[in-house]
């Protein structure tokens, strides 16, 4: 059995309960959480909540702590400080500090004698083996990463902070006519405005100048700007009925040239849908904990990315099995 | 520089060929044929055209071996015999026996201290590995593999065996409302029948009975009598104008429950269409010989699959490019 630990019970963190407890040679050895350990109930029964502080004390307890903070602030932190301590895996997802977070979590787990994964989710993750594995395959070609239908979060907060908004749930939308565009062949050249749309449905709190709301989203630089921007203004009943889940998706499409004067064409489409981000999420990091005890078991330490991860590592199976049922 | 042999100059060898040459990092060292070397000119300029006996004598020139011969009865035979001399790939595509040549090449290869990776192509290959990491991901869930549209050779070779039959070509067909029903993640049971049709396009010999010919197509067992099948009769003419190409492709789809209660469904879909299902199955060989090199320079031998080979051996970047531009 690999004994789990998780950092951080937030969605991530529950949906990372919920995945282990599908693996049926995983176990949940401990949660640790910033707050109140006595305020959180875990959904598994008899495991053990505890301050993150204390995580130091569960190192022989804990085969993989799985880190289920944020990007922006908890991960650059966290990896390299717990990969000195433990196996590590992270959904480190801001693709532009990449390179500068793996080279100091590489460092924490070398000094540490560990194994680290940072940026496994499916974008980072699941899309870079998509576009990995196509462009190799075609390398006279161009990749194309389509997002949506999904809510994003980052977008939905940018809302947030709008003079007069109560609350808002964001939509990144993937212009069909450019997919058609893309899956036929063509390889255009596209905008940001032509792949994209994002929809947004806000509530205004009571009062507030909605025409004002609006245009201040609509131009809003980086976020909505650069895009063909709807926006709804809903009531909170309708925002809790119609926009509570976080579905998301999206979709690696490679196409490319093969042959004699390059006369056939092929396309590579991924395709993910997905009810729930963060529980698809912690479903991908739960497997490639997984992988991250058997390449430390193997004697592997240091950084990895799931692009240095042989497929067969993620798999309950055994070699034996997949080449006799998978392959 | 890779210097890549081919084995077998029929439509994979050619397509190796083309691959090859869109891949900077590789260089074509000789093709051999079990044909009369004289009778055939390589596309590739200066390549020298030698008979698959001498193989041997080149042992020093080729880093690995790409095999272009058939499932049936030369890879059986070509692969584990090569192995003991270069590393090679080979596009094995008979599930059914995988297991058993993979005993046979990995005792090979071991011997000749070579690195020798079997079953590279779309499926086995490409769709074993979405297979694998679709599995991983979502434990709790069901996966489809459904093919075409696309000419099955083996069916169109199983009609020309019967008698009257001039020429023939099959498409192999994916159910629309099977995939519906895939997608929407239901996990339907579905059988063979309700999977794909068959559709034929025969070319009759003048005289020829077609209604027999019809009914013994679609009774055949095992290639058509599973399943629903067309049959069309055309002209030599029309068989040539239309149906001249090799086109393939299909999907792999894992739909998987996750989170309190399975509440939310995922839906995982890889698809591909090809122009030219050979050439697309080299372009694949070309990319995984990159790897088998890269393996056996780092002191890897014996049998491997796509299953045990990092992604990011396939590529031509670096572990640091990937990071920063791939991921």
């Amino acid at each position: 059995m690999i004994r789990i630990g998780i950092m951080g019970y937030g969605n991530l963190g529950r949906g990372v309960e919920y995945a282990v407890a599908q693996n049926p040679d995983m176990q949940l050895a401990a949660v640790f959480t910033r707050r109140d350990p006595a305020s959180i109930q875990a959904a598994t029964p008899d495991v053990p909540v505890l301050a993150a502080g204390k995580a130091a004390e569960m190192q022989d307890k804990i085969d993989v702590m799985i880190l289920c903070g944020g990007s922006a602030t908890d991960l650059p932190k966290q990896t390299p400080a717990l990969a000195r301590l433990f196996n590590v895996v992270d959904s480190f997802d801001t693709h532009a500090r990449i390179p500068e977070h793996f080279a100091a979590v590489d460092a924490a787990a070398k000094e540490g004698g560990t194994l680290a994964l940072i940026s496994a989710g499916w974008d980072p993750g699941l899309f870079s083996l998509s576009r990995v594995y196509a462009g190799a395959v075609l390398p006279q070609g161009e990749t194309y990463t389509f997002w949506g239908k999904g809510v994003s979060q980052g977008h939905s907060d940018a809302i947030r902070r709008v003079e007069g908004v109560q609350d808002a749930r964001q939509y990144t939308v993937p212009v069909e006519s450019a997919l058609e565009a893309v899956r036929s062949g063509a390889q255009p050249v596209l905008t940001t405005r032509q792949k994209h749309t994002r929809e947004c449905f806000v509530v205004a709190k009571p009062g507030a100048d909605t025409a004002r709301i609006e245009k201040e989203i609509k131009e809003m630089p980086n976020y909505f700007a650069d895009y063909d921007t709807t926006v709804h203004f809903i009531s909170e009943e309708e925002l809790l009925r119609d926009h509570a889940g976080l579905p998301h998706g999206g979709m690696v499409i490679r196409t490319g040239k093969t042959g004699k004067d390059s006369a056939n064409t092929h396309v590579i489409e991924y395709k993910l849908t997905l009810d729930s981000n963060p529980e698809f999420t912690s479903s991908i990091l739960v497997a490639y904990a997984r992988a991250v005890w058997r390449m430390h078991e193997a004697g592997q330490q240091g950084c990895k990315t799931v692009l240095d991860v042989p497929p067969a590592l993620l798999s309950p199976l055994s070699g034996e099995e997949l080449r006799a049922t998978m392959l």
